[in-house]
């Protein structure tokens, strides 16, 4: 399926496509990375998830590299602003721009890495292998929110939502350290209801597999060792493949 | 949500209400079986099937009662007929007008109900419940029918397909000896992916959960004491419950 541009006639879903191209998201992400780091940025745990005070510059680069969401305005061009587990790693760990105090009146300096992987994993036990893929899609430069909509766990834009619309709808699998899949697509009926589903909104279903290589350490270490498999899995007409004499 | 009747306006779908309402399932079955009764109908085991050759009379009480579906024309006025495991052992076992050969040309006498569920079993791993299922379904005069093509195990109709649109999206579930939940929504991204692939084609999920008992032994006595617990699921708004003035 190729992209679909958002737009009211041709015309301007060429101009959303125009406008993308002109306006890459590793570029946007260069930019709130830089911002970021300029201004010194903190946040702070919350339970499941991490807040932030941020200004209006980097609340327009948060909005537009498509992390997080606003919560409320704190004071004159001061938002607070709310960040998923996996985002929150993704700034602190893989882009080096974003800081993490245990809480928002600490005396104590921020949380190193291997505190917050720490945190994150006890709060939602799927975090390791889910920030995997989140990690990994987010790397190949795709925009990545919740799926929950869709009855799956992240879906995955080329470009802002704003002016395309997803074209994947992603389940993260991986075994867990007794063997077992975890969760979905165990049984035909279920491959079938995803499928079809996401069919019928126009999106692709990809599975991400995290491979742990056998490491059911708990340490941020066994990270590096996680690899991904991806596959798509789409539904099949079989008039598509019938000869036309027949 | 309300039974939707087929016709192309408002005047055709109240005359197909008014037909099913004259002609009800239960009348149509007892036809049925009386026929196969009467012709002393014995059909002959494939791998996953049953197959049977039926006159015309029984061809069209067979279609209009919703039981398996036509193959070829054999000779004249005969029809070779196929139905699923669940639909000949229900025919057979519950009410009475089958009988099953091992195959076509077999010199033996018809197989006696513990042999057949030992068959059907050997062939289907999930066919106790299932047949559960089915027989708790149509035993109420609901029409049963394979649900492969919305990615759920059956869909229902409360009466033939030709006449109303199905109501029911069902999930057969139970535990296996291990204790393990066979198969689906076990995960919440699961049910979100159901209930919203059924609500788009204006069905409800309805969960049968067959419990077991504790029955894990592998005789026909065992499906006496097995018990269905029913459950639909729906999505929720919360638009529905917001008080106006807020």
């Amino acid at each position: 399926m190729a992209p679909r541009w958002k737009g009211k006639d041709a015309k301007s879903k060429k101009e959303a496509e125009a406008e993308a191209l002109k306006e890459p998201m590793s570029k946007i992400i260069s930019q709130l990375q830089s911002s970021l780091v300029q201004s010194n940025t903190c946040g702070f745990l919350s339970d499941n998830c991490v807040h932030l005070t941020v200004q209006a510059e980097q609340l327009d680069l948060l909005d537009k590299a498509c992390f997080g969401r606003p919560v409320r305005i704190v004071e004159k061009d001061m938002y607070w602003f709310q960040l998923t587990v996996e985002e929150a790693f993704y700034l602190c760990y893989s882009l080096k721009c974003l800081k993490i105090k245990i809480n928002v009146g600490a005396d104590t300096g921020p949380l190193n890495d291997e505190e917050l992987w720490h945190y994150f994993r006890s709060k939602k036990e799927t975090f390791p292998y889910f920030y995997k893929a989140y990690s990994h899609l987010r790397m190949k430069n795709w925009v990545v929110r919740s799926g929950a909509q869709y009855g799956v766990d992240l879906i995955v834009y080329r470009h802002h939502p704003a002016r395309v619309h997803s074209e994947y709808g992603v389940l993260v699998l991986s075994h867990d350290k007794d063997g077992d899949l975890n969760g979905r697509l165990r049984v035909w009926s279920d491959v079938h209801c995803t499928t079809r589903l996401l069919g019928g909104v126009a999106k692709t279903l990809l599975v991400l597999y995290v491979n742990k290589n056998g490491n059911n350490d708990e340490s941020l270490l066994c990270l590096t060792n996680y690899t991904v498999e991806e596959r798509t899995i789409s539904r099949w007409s079989p008039e598509q493949c019938r000869e036309r004499s027949i």
